[in-house]
C-alpha cells in the first residue's frame, strides 16, 4: 500500500478516548488500569506476497504467521500469552492443507507457551490470507520502543543478517526470551525487530528517536545465506545484510557500559553484535577507514 | 471452510498454559490476574463473500468490519476499548477508496468510543481482505456466554429479524449499550448475537447450554425487509426471520420474572421481544395452535 495511505492510516492510530497510548507501528500498548501491561500486535500474511505455496510447506507458512507476531512482541521485550487466528482459505485448496498450516502455528505456539485462544475462518476463491493477532505483557518497565535511543548508545543486532529469502524468513527464532532477559538484566534504550532490512529499520529507529546512527560496516554480522545471495546477485554480501528484509533479529541500542557487560555474559554474548553508535544529528552514516563518516544509502524492502 | 476443519480448529482453541479459558467461538475471555476482564474478538471480511464492492459503499464496508466485532462484544455484554485493523488492498483499486473504507470504520469507532490502536497493511492482486480485532472489558460478573441458559428461561431477541441482505447487514446497530445495561440491571443467563440466522444460532445456544428451546412463532418480530424478501423469494416472511443471517440482534435468555421487569422498563422495553422458552431435553421446537410441540427445521447460513 502506498506510503501516503500508510501515513494517513497511522495518523488515525491516535487515542480518541484513552491516553496515553504507546504506539509502535503494528503493535500497541494500551495503558489502562484494567490491563496495565497489555501489548497487542497483529500481522496479515497473503499468498504470493509473504509466501508461495509451491515453495514452502504449509507448516512453515503457519509457523511464520505466528513467528512474525512473536518477533513484534520480542521487539518490545514483551512476553506472549495468547493468539487469535483468522484464516481465509481458497476453495481450490484441500482442507487437509489448512490443518497442516494451523499445525505449524500450533507447534511454534507450544514452544513459546502461547495459547491459540480463538479465531475466524472463511472460504473464498482468492488466495490464502492469514491474520494473527497476539497479545502479551510487557514488564513493569513498560515496553521497549523505538523512540528511546540516546546519543552515545551502541547499536546492536542479535544475529547475523541477510539472505533471509533462502529460508530464514520461515525458520527464524523470535527473540522473545532474549529480549526479556536483556531488558530485565540490562539498561536498553530502544529496540525493534528487523523486518524490512537493517538500513531501513535503523533509519526508522533513529528517526523515531530524533538521532542519527553511524555503522561500523566491518562489524555487521553476515549470514552464510547472504554470501550465497551475493553469488547469485552480484551484490556484496554486506549489501544483502544491510538491505534484505525478514531477518527478524532485534535491533537494540544501549549504553556502551551495558554492552560491555552483555559481552561478558555467557547467557547472551553470542547474540550481542555491536555494529555502530547513535550520534547526534540525523540520518545514517558509516565510518570509513580514514576515520571520517559517509552517508549510508538506505535500501531495503518497503511495503 | 468445512465443518470438519472448523471443529478440528476449535478443538485447538484450548488452554495449554492458562486455565480457565472461557471460549466463545470467535471471541475469548482470558482470565488472568493481569487482565481480569479482557475480552478479545476477531473477524475477517472478504470481498465477494461478505460484501460486493459494486453494491456497497466503501464506508459501509469499513463500518461493517468494525460493527461485526462490536456485536460480538455486545453478545458477551462487554464494553469495547480498542481495535486493530489489518487491511490487504488490491493493486487494482484506488488508494482513495481504502481511505473511504477506513473512514467508515473510524466513524463507527467514534460513536462507540473505540480507538483504532494499530494495524497492518498490504497490497496484492487479490480481493479486499479486512481483519478487525477488538478488545474490551466485561463487567465484574464476567462475560455473558451461550452456555448458561436454564430450563424455564424465556428466550428474547432485541429487534425484528430477517431480510438483512437488503441493507441491515451493513447498517445494523451493535447492541453494546443495551447488552451492558441489561446485564447490569437484570439477571441474564445466556446470550449471543444472531449472525447466521435465528434457528441456527438458537440451536447453538441451546446445545452449548445442554437444553432445548421452544419458540412461539407468532411472537417472532419480523422486519419490513423480511416481508420484502418474502415477496421476492416466495418463502414466508417468518422463514426469512428464522433463517436469514446477519441480523446482529442479540439472542438472550433470562428468567420470566426478569423479562417481566424488562418489559416494564422504559429504557429497554422496545428492544425486548420474548419469543419462546428454554425447555429440558434438546433440539428446537415450536408451539402449535393445539398446544403441542413440533420440531423446528433448522435453516440458516452455515459458514
Amino acid at each position: 500500500v502506498e506510503a501516503d495511505f500508510v501515513a494517513w492510516l497511522q495518523d488515525q492510530f491516535r487515542p480518541t478516548s484513552l491516553a496515553p497510548l504507546g504506539l509502535m507501528d503494528d503493535a500497541a500498548w494500551i495503558r489502562d488500569p484494567r490491563n496495565a501491561s497489555l501489548i497487542i500486535t497483529t500481522d496479515m500474511l497473503c499468498e504470493g506476497v509473504h509466501f508461495e505455496v509451491d515453495k514452502t510447506s504449509w507448516e512453515r507458512i503457519g509457523r511464520k504467521s505466528l513467528a512474525v507476531n512473536l518477533s513484534d512482541l520480542a521487539a518490545m521485550a514483551a512476553e506472549p500469552q495468547a493468539a487469535f487466528l483468522s484464516l481465509t482459505w481458497p476453495h481450490h485448496y484441500a482442507e487437509h492443507d489448512a490443518r497442516r498450516l494451523v499445525q505449524g502455528l500450533l507447534d511454534l505456539a507450544r514452544e513459546y507457551n502461547v495459547i491459540l485462544a480463538g479465531g475466524d475462518t472463511n472460504r473464498w476463491s482468492g488466495g490464502v490470507v492469514i491474520n494473527v493477532t497476539i497479545f502479551g505483557h510487557c514488564s513493569d518497565r513498560g515496553p521497549l520502543t523505538r523512540t528511546g535511543a540516546q546519543v552515545g548508545d551502541m547499536i546492536l543486532v542479535t544475529g547475523p543478517l541477510g539472505g533471509s529469502l533462502l529460508g530464514h524468513q520461515f525458520d527464524f527464532t523470535p527473540r522473545v526470551a532474549l529480549a526479556s532477559y536483556l531488558q530485565r538484566e540490562y539498561e536498553l534504550h530502544a529496540g525493534m525487530d528487523i523486518s524490512d532490512g537493517l538500513s531501513v529499520d535503523l533509519d526508522r529507529l533513529t528517526r523515531a528517536s530524533r538521532v542519527g546512527g553511524c555503522l561500523q560496516l566491518d562489524f555487521i554480522p553476515i549470514t552464510e545465506a547472504a554470501q550465497e545471495m551475493s553469488r547469485q546477485t552480484g551484490h556484496s554480501a554486506l549489501h544483502h545484510a544491510l538491505s534484505d528484509g525478514e531477518d527478524f533479529e532485534l535491533l537494540l541500542t544501549a549504553p556502551p557500559t551495558e554492552v560491555d557487560r552483555m559481552l561478558g555474559d555467557d547467557q547472551v554474548c553470542q547474540h550481542v553484535f555491536p555494529i555502530g553508535t547513535i550520534i547526534s544529528g540525523d540520518g545514517l552514516w558509516f565510518a570509513t577507514a580514514s576515520g571520517t563518516r559517509e552517508r549510508l544509502a538506505i535500501q531495503g524492502y518497503l511495503h
